[in-house]
């Protein structure tokens, strides 16, 4: 089958994402075999590619972590998953509820194990999500990395109730879901972004007011005052060191800050003195296939639909890697499956 | 001032909703004096009219718990309220946050110290509550027990989170609020009623699917087939000893049952089968301060209306207790404050 | 193998349990064979021989769910346990962490699928737990259905902390279990039982009083009293119909009360006044492989040891049934495994 | 009556502390006057001292949060306590219970309202606390800001279990707290400090192992051993910009850190990178009054002690302060209160 790995040349100090042809994987006896119809791209999936990632990939090993497909063939053993059905993989294949532990952190599509930049994935009966029905394959390959951690920095024990305030930082793939996750919990969604076209598409997607921060360096002062004072009940920080020390600025007493931004690959110095404040701040790493689940029951009873920015055929996964790494995207960027066989004929 | 004061009588064994003229309290340094401008009935009302009620009232108490009025007068020490604001007053005037305890819960106006039906109340200023600028009197006057209880039947350790399905029972204030909240939580309410104009309402109100249990005896099977057999997250149990093993059959592996039904004061037999699923079964006792504050920010934010079955004037208080015991309405009964002294000269 | 199944006869409205010879089994890619060394008796493993459990055993299902052995054969993908190793299996073994799912609980040890009374039992190695060092094989047995009931019922959202007061209901597994756990969360312990005996050892265990509930109808008084009016902050009920509501009379205000009790075996009519309280009533059915893991850390931390009642030869386990079911025990009743190949030549 | 006050001086940059008689205040409606018998200093008296606290003490205000004394006034409303019971006053005076908020924080004894420095003080009824029998004068006046925190910093959504382990920074009055509350919570305790001789007394008071830090650089590596490589559950972070990135280092998956430390005054950069891990950081900021009487029970039903370094007389609070600032002490540094009149005669 033909799929994209992650090769290590020696005139490269990132790994080539290289198009191979080998043997389609068969599924053990607790594995399905998906057939990929899309994948998506995240940040760590830059990461990886450009050597910078916590976890270090296993050699040559099959690029992405999301995808969406269709179940083509079963483990002797399987028995929650059936043939044809639609299906994401989630993000850790092992953590299936409850807390995440080292072991599950672990392992890892598109790092650790082969991924979903290929014509058909291996996933564990455990980690196999179906695909809430309205959603197209391109939608459902947004899902499982972006989707589940906006919906884990707004649910556990200080989750958002109606009325309260949720911050989003940019109009990554974790900030556009949070937006449209908070507006289900019937928060109120306040936004900070860099340029008055990304605002638009913010305030259409339910944001009630947008900040641009290129434009007001004290963007946390706006954001406050947005509040009456009050500060904001949660954020979901996708940003940096720059940004952190400004939203812990702008969350109210007892507020919580989800923190999915990737420091510890961007660096930086964060002054001591914006950790005064009265508030949580929690790490968010994706979330456990129950968390998946119940999302999936609020995109599903909602009709919620990812925003997605374009659609690269699986030839050009280069050019899509290329597309968001110089940060052109608003929404999500999706490689489509390759084409079907009857088609390729 | 006017006021209407529970009277024990020789010839009755219920109190008599007598009407007098008394004079105006003074309040104390941290208490404020409120305007009534609108009142109104909760089941727990009828309860201490008819000298059934877990409390004792104190001789000749004021009646009701509910209202919404101005500020007219400030203790010498207040400062969480101004004079002229809009005001509701909490149900336990002394629970201000956390747990209920129970020196908290033996103060309860209308009960234990004088209520709302007058021209005039006293409240503590920990107790007052601001009230969502849209509202008028009487659709605030409907807020603080009804509305309260049902916000607190859908938060806390295990709150609705959005995809969930919520079950209310029947069409009583709380369970009016818990269905038009619940949908500000992102879920899917499912209710039963007693008739299909009541069912019609309740479908107004965002109800996804009514089930009429004069029509169905055996409705929990129904309601678990609205859930495709999972059966509901949450129930909103404001039934009795009858309806109780019913919601419980139709809960969800893990769901919350909020117990607000005056199981203590209808009675009734259980069958201790109906207790073995697993199931967490929560008693709800109105809410404190804060969660008036908390559900107080969700319904001005999304700009939520109380259902109010019919507003009666002052003066006809007796009758407004008829009509509320005879069951004939849906929604909350409203009295209106006193006319004003400018209009009643 | 050696093994005690549980077989239909047409003379018997129970099970025999019946000792017969059948091949070793061969442990699947993700599973492990346990060469058992001690299993132990739970109330549900009388139902269920008595044929009156919620869930029908399989047809001659081997008996038994709790054990502890070593582990002797892995299957080719196992990893999480190694040859040689001394482990448990968690009671639901596909309930790895977080909520137990209806997919989670059908399947069981000893009913749907073989249990542990027999020389040998396949574990999958989600399911497979390390014992403490500290325990033998005969002590690590008692813990995989009593203790880590007894442990969910005091963790959890409303969790025992330090200085609360925790009320045990008679000296069965759970009960047991309950009073010395809940002295490791730094609570204070009462406890009801039958007998100045039994007394006796529950405040060798740490009770720090006791009532006996045969000499004081009115024992949710005396617990009341022992609160100096307060009620208990939790109760783990492990009783039935007719303690349910006495624990609730004399639980505090924001109490909870975890439901143990086979209510639904032993049936009974509850009534309706007795839920006036504000408690949470929370059921609870053993628990999660976390939640067991979790407990192994107390339990090996503080060197706790169960309370073992007796242990039966392997040979005698119908005696062990018969000693079980005439309550005639204080602690766990044990059977050994199959004496070891080289004593039996 | 004898009181030493905060004074503002031309030629100082800090408050001097100075000695008046002034007239006995009267207790208001809804306060009690509380013979001061004990006082402690903490951190925070230190930071308002020298000019440096985040809110800004009114002018003259009475030194000291913390204190215990003898109620010998009642206001004409008080009903919570009686004339001479012992008592100490919370922390924060308006905070009953539930989450801190802006309008709780705002009034503080010692800096925004008179504090305990004095021969008697002013206790709103709401923030008294009865004191656990077992305790002296001295003793409990240790308790209201050190022990609230450290038991605020145990205790919560993701409050410690027995078999957990707890990290304590230092030798400071929370740090000290921490490590015996944390034995009642059932938890093992590590522990870091600068000398043997500190060492010696952690565990004395049960750190199951103590860190040299100043033998130690990579202290953060020492812990995590002693975990056996899983990191600890917990850590009270009473130290700095330096410690924050060691104890979130030496922190297990899913771990929480109270971040109690100054940072605000102390200062310093923090590496982003730092913050990679999976944890939750959570500002503590000591605790509401239900916390104060929750962990008054834990201290009474264990009979646990506050480690006393050295009471000063009344006379040479002055010298209590230069004993604090220079850092001699190991335990709280406790000032008494002024000699009995019948003694000063």
């Amino acid at each position: 089958m033909k799929a994209y790995h992650l090769e290590k040349r020696d005139d490269l100090d990132i790994f080539a994402l290289t198009l191979r042809d080998t043997e389609r994987p068969q599924p053990g006896s607790h594995e399905v075999l998906m057939r990929v119809h899309a994948s998506s791209l995240n940040f760590r999936d830059l990461l990886i590619r450009n050597n910078r990632y916590l976890v270090n990939p296993k050699p040559d090993v099959v690029a992405l972590s999301d995808a969406a497909g269709e179940v083509v063939e079963l483990g002797s053993a399987v028995t929650r998953v059936a043939l044809g059905e639609r299906i994401c993989a989630s993000y850790f294949p092992k953590w299936a509820a409850g807390s995440l532990s080292m072991s599950h952190a672990i392992e890892q599509f598109g790092c650790t194990r082969d991924g979903m930049l290929a014509e058909y994935a291996l996933v564990p009966e455990q980690a196999a999500i179906h695909i809430p029905d309205h959603l197209s394959y391109e939608e459902a390959a947004c899902l499982p990395c972006a989707a589940v951690t906006a919906w884990s920095s707004l649910t556990g024990a200080r989750g958002v109730i109606p009325g309260e305030t949720v911050l989003t930082i940019g109009s990554g793939g974790v900030a556009l879901f949070g937006l449209q996750l908070a507006r289900l919990f019937g928060a109120r969604v306040l936004s900070i972004t860099s340029s008055s076209s990304k605002a638009e598409l913010l305030k259409k997607l339910g944001a009630d007011a947008v900040v641009n921060y290129n434009e007001n360096a004290y963007w946390e002062r706006a954001i406050r005052e947005l509040t009456h004072g009050r500060g904001v009940d949660h954020v979901i920080e996708t940003g940096s060191a720059q940004t952190l020390p400004k939203s812990l600025a702008c969350t109210a007493v007892g507020g919580r800050v989800a923190l999915v931004a990737a420091l510890a690959s961007s660096g930086g110095q964060i002054d001591a003195k914006s950790l005064s404040g009265l508030f949580t701040l929690q790490r968010v790493f994706v979330g456990s296939r129950d968390d998946f689940e119940a999302m999936n029951r609020a995109i599903s009873l909602h009709a919620l639909r990812p925003v997605v920015d374009r659609v690269f055929p699986f030839s050009e996964a280069v050019d899509a890697y290329e597309h968001f790494e110089a940060q052109r995207h608003v929404g999500k960027v999706v490689i489509a499956g390759t084409p079907d066989s009857s088609q390729r004929t």
